[in-house]
């Protein structure tokens, strides 16, 4: 078991985690309490320029560690898939000119067609996709999603999956994407954390927690310690693998986006030194 | 792909699916229309005497497939697993005093412990009450649960797992069940059903439906057929690997469950006809 973070230095927030908070708002906020890393969503960004956007955030200190998320790459309509690929190289300008280093993929599942069919889908278009992210000095990172999600929002649902398709399509511009919260249960995750170390496309560490019950299959995710995910051990994993990298917090919860952002906010901040 | 179903031959409703009704409606229900099989929830059989209850669904023209459920073994505290065991015991008698060839295990996860605690406390368990099964003739029958249930309902959620275990404790009282709504997303899926096969174990086929989205964790299945789960071609992959019994359609719904009765296990019977 790694030892308890002290520093605030490798810990990210996603923009999605303070929601009520646009984009301006969070970082200053973020930055006020010393927290280093932010991922930024699409959603905030909107309406911005994403080259002053990045500017912006790096002269508060803060570094960007990915723009999320791309992806949503299958479906059954061939014309659907065209305009997934012209999204996803929006993707990867915006974060190009953001300064992230990656693109977090949700890959996407459709439940009109077969999962076999989604998964040759996503091969298709990660290969279509790669040679401008390379262009753009972007990585594409692979987030597995939990099974819960295998209907709508992604086909690959398990750490070997992606790991098995970093292998597959063995481009330097492609990695994983560890998120406790989809992957906690699998009972190969340890050793598959240490095969993506092996493969060297370890690039990011997500953490949040699993209440129970869940309310929501989407919106109920949990502050880290209040739920049952072992983090550290999981942590210890990742570092164990090579990975040292920011520790990124990412809670989607109706009911914390409903509090006082401020209060949940400095709860992040300790949960993190007590339960990561 | 199999051919489709054109007998009711097969066909086995579990008690929980028309929940509203009580075990003797639902027994009249599914013996008019044709229906071969039950499984009885223990829930249904409360206030029931087993042997009598078991003897009048015989009568009926209905075979007891199985009894639904013990297992939730494992637990942080140890007076609690002796419970769960002394619970279990009583449901194997209930499950030979109905008639029932298995008791169907969910075998249950602590959320206050880690998932490798509970899958040991779980080994345990099952080898505690297997010579109790043995001597009953009542077989155990691991039900490997959707990873969304990994915090309090089964540290067993994979086939792979489930297989593992049997493997493990080679006993002639152990098989599994595999329920196309828990499994239906693992990529290792069609492999693992063949090993079952090998084994000799597979003793259960559980079908219902993925729904789009889905807005319960629990009790928000679809009748088959109108959700994402290839039904038909698990069903080849499980006849494959030797399975010859019934196909058991289990459906938590409360949209179901709030509709008329009558008119949903219509629904049942002719899409067991036309997807499965």
């Amino acid at each position: 078991m790694p030892d308890q973070i002290t520093s605030l230095d490798l810990l990210c927030l996603h923009t999605i985690t303070t929601r009520p908070w646009d984009i301006d708002m969070a970082a200053d906020k973020y930055a006020e309490r010393g927290i280093k890393g932010i991922t930024v969503w699409r959603e905030a960004l909107e309406g911005h320029d994403p080259y002053r956007m990045g500017k912006h955030l790096t002269d508060q200190g803060l570094e960007v560690v990915s723009l999320c998320r791309g992806g949503f790459l299958p479906s059954t309509s061939s014309e659907k898939r065209d305009n997934a690929i012209d999204e996803n190289l929006r993707a990867i300008d915006e974060a190009a000119a953001l300064g992230a280093p990656m693109l977090v993929l949700v890959c996407g599942a459709d439940p009109g067609q077969s999962l076999e069919l989604s998964r040759g889908q996503i091969v298709d278009g990660i290969a279509a996709l790669l040679p401008h992210a390379i262009g753009n000095k972007v990585k594409l990172t692979i987030e597995p999603l939990h099974p819960m999600y295998a209907d709508s929002r992604s086909a690959i649902n398990t750490l070997k999956q992606a790991n098995d398709l970093c292998e597959q399509l063995n481009s330097p511009g492609l990695g994983v994407a560890v998120d406790v919260y989809h992957l906690w249960w699998d009972p190969e995750l340890e050793a598959q954390i240490e095969r993506c170390g092996e493969g060297d496309w370890l690039d990011a560490f997500h953490i949040s927690d699993w209440r129970t019950p869940t309310t929501d299959l989407l919106l109920d995710r949990e502050i880290m310690g209040r739920g049952c995910i072992p983090i550290r051990q999981i942590r210890g994993w990742v570092e164990a693998a090579g990975f040292n990298g920011f520790n990124e917090v990412e809670i989607f919860s109706n009911q914390h986006w409903s509090g006082d952002q401020n209060e949940y906010l400095d709860s992040i901040i300790t949960a993190y030194k007590d339960h990561c």
